[in-house]
């Protein structure tokens, strides 16, 4: 299969960029009712490619959100099923004047593609696509393909939920493969072992019934810009843990060996800062900037907003104070319990001289893939064989809500083999994604399919 | 002059009000570009009323802003001179939807005009205008009178001061009277003494240089809306002190005596928490809530902004984290000590994983009117003269910045005989002025010059 697969990518790399450049300029932005109709192109696009990759059947389901598109080619009942997970939508653009290049005009610069969705995820779930190609243009998919696309993954997975528990029968597999994470670096592959979970609540504080002149009111009423910000700081200890009771009860302590593992990849504190351009990093006291991120639960302020926000001065003591808050989790955190203990927390440390609201948002799951099962085995093997190097078992700290969802519902595990890079700019103004890293996707998912189903038999 | 006053006031009352409704429906809003003409408008009707009152010169005059009206009647450069100071502009009526009626139509419901300036500070300063013209018409002026009224009190009156500082010699007078305060009831005169002064900043904190996705990043890095949380929240102690070295070395501590005065003043705990619907008051410990806002300096967020604030949930560590602050101070802090106190404090707490910068956008002194010179006594007589009663000497929590610079630059003393509510809703919908309370500032008015000049010799 090497040969066939090294001069079908010679031969189709070219195909291959144009398609996904074409897939990119569709502004498939979930979060944005406008662009309701590029969400359907999308899907539609998709779908195109996906019946050329040679699925037999290749849907695209509406639902009370965006379409999902389902496929699934059948070889033989008796052999195993691999189900891809992926998403066709893609983050919002803003700031765009923070954009170098379009976000919907993919450029290539250094060989570096430049777009909205270039890495998240167009571009690496666009390797499945046409590794699925490969396989079935060179007799070469030894096993069952299914497909899982949804449209909202960047706004909440709203609607994927009922249709995975209603659809159980239908997305029947015995592994997922999702590419939606990231590597350490293009020459130390890794693989994604664990995410973490997460809470989202929002936070809404009403002292007087309106606003007030500070003179005549300025310290005698409660001004609950002044106590959201004393409650918000009160979340945190001196040592910058969590000081919520309750909220460390069921984390997961990573053992000495887990840490040294996690600790043993490769990782410059001074390259970290410099990406990002600050002075000093700020975290827990008494771990690694990579165990604060990927093994340890976080808390943050998303957004905060309360009086006068435009030029100039208001001499305003607002009515009302809003946050926006967020906490990672990490296995075995459940996101039920911690909602309820941050949730009651909140409410009991607010002041009886305001009115507290907290809305839970949305949450999700801690997940964690085990090293030692065949679908790790065979993904690492595969990376092995393309990277010429053993990938490296990593966690990420964000979340992927469905991966724990798909466990939970299907009972089956999910194997994260991603190609991108935490430098690529996901989320942010001028995502990029490389070339060789979208190459080797397609070129490194043969392989996964092929020592899988040779370790499953 | 009693019979003549009251005689005088019967035959034009509704004159005097058809004049006031002509001046509120002028909507000369200062802080609204497209207001410009209607600013013109407006002190070319208070021009002409002045001329019709007596005044023997009257002058619209331009400034870098919104004009200047200054107007006079010298009948004898032995006699003393009142200057009569006040503002032409008002407040922007938004929220307009929150308005029962319309805020440029005035609408007299239950002998109370409703409309934006009706108390503040058309409606006081009008009284001035009629009095005027009732000492005038019946031969009842004892002194000389001069009059200066701006047009951006409501928007930081950025150009009086130079023109204060430029005109001495032409503004040169004994006393300075103003109505642009309150009285504590209808029933309860009372004669304002005491200003609290500003400074007001805006502080931008900086973090990472874009916003991250808080799934990668939460935990790792300084996350400038938690840590401005923190360092707003490091400003109170946990008594709702101010908590800044220095801050309250200068805060001129009421004697016994004087606390007990402000205390004896009628006020209900129970009616001022229903009437801005707060369940408890929140302040500074050991001090009443009269004390809190008007003789103890505070210290109010008056407005924060940092990440995501719009529907649902983005996971998000924002790149900059902003508020608007500003405290009230007392005789003697002074602001530009009190400016540096603050900016190097936020400096000195901020950590070293953010980049933080503080502007000053602007600050005035605190006032004092001393109780046992001629000017309070004779305001004093005045009022006790047409309530009946001996008015109570009160302070302010808000600030009228040129009171302290008419003190610093003309060396003179201000008056502040105002005859509006704190219940009279300025600066919010439904601002508010008894028709009461307008003509007895007419009435009172005479007795003060009468007074004061009898003193005076």
């Amino acid at each position: 299969m090497e040969k066939q697969l090294q001069n079908f990518i010679q031969e189709n790399k070219q195909r291959f960029l144009n398609e996904l450049f074409d897939f990119l300029r569709i502004p498939s932005v979930s979060a944005n009712p406008e662009n309701t109709q590029d969400m359907l192109n999308a899907a539609q696009f998709l779908q195109d490619k996906l019946k050329i990759a040679g699925c037999d059947i290749v849907e695209i389901i509406q639902t009370e959100g965006h379409p999902i598109v389902y496929a699934e080619k059948i070889i033989d009942v008796n052999l195993p099923t691999v189900l891809v997970y992926g998403h066709y939508d893609v983050q919002p653009a803003e700031p765009l004047e923070l954009w170098k290049t379009p976000p919907f005009e993919p450029t290539v610069i250094n060989d570096i593609i430049y777009a909205r969705g270039a890495d998240d995820d167009k571009g690496q779930m666009f390797t499945q696509v046409k590794a699925l190609e490969f396989m079935t243009t060179t007799n070469n998919l030894p096993c069952n393909i299914k497909f899982l696309i949804e449209g909202e993954e960047e706004a909440g997975s709203s609607n994927i939920g009922t249709f995975v528990k209603q659809n159980k029968e239908k997305l029947k597999a015995d592994v997922i493969i999702a590419s939606d994470t990231s590597m350490i670096a293009n020459d130390v592959p890794s693989i994604n072992v664990g995410l973490r979970g997460l809470c989202y609540f929002q936070i809404e504080l009403t002292g007087p019934d309106r606003d007030l002149h500070s003179g005549v009111y300025g310290g005698g009423v409660p001004n609950p810009a002044n106590i959201l910000c004393k409650m918000l700081n009160s979340l945190f200890d001196e040592n910058n843990k969590v000081n919520i009771p309750g909220f460390y009860d069921d984390v997961y302590n990573l053992t000495e060996k887990e840490r040294e593992a996690l600790n043993s990849a490769p990782f410059s504190l001074e390259d970290y800062k410099d990406e990002i351009s600050i002075k000093n990093i700020y975290g827990e006291k008494g771990y690694t900037t990579e165990e604060r991120t990927t093994a340890r639960p976080a808390l943050d302020i998303n957004g905060i907003w309360s009086g006068y926000t435009g030029e100039g001065a208001k001499t305003v003591i607002p009515s009302k104070a809003y946050a926006k808050i967020s906490t990672r989790l990490v296995p075995f955190q459940n996101p039920q319990i911690i909602k309820d203990i941050i949730i009651n927390h909140l409410k009991n440390i607010a002041p009886d001289s305001v009115h507290i609201d907290v809305e839970y948002l949305h949450g999700g799951d801690a997940y964690m893939s085990p090293t030692d099962g065949i679908e790790f085995q065979a993904a690492s093997m595969a990376f092995e064989k393309t990277f010429n190097k053993k990938p490296i078992p990593t966690r990420s700290g964000g979340s992927i809500p469905i991966v724990a969802l798909f466990e939970k519902e299907l009972g089956v595990k999910t194997i994260l083999m991603g190609w991108g890079l935490e430098s690529d700019a996901i989320h942010s103004p001028n995502e990029h994604f490389g070339i060789f890293n979208f190459i080797k996707g397609i070129e490194t998912i043969p392989y996964f399919f092929k020592y899988y189903t040779e370790l499953k038999k």
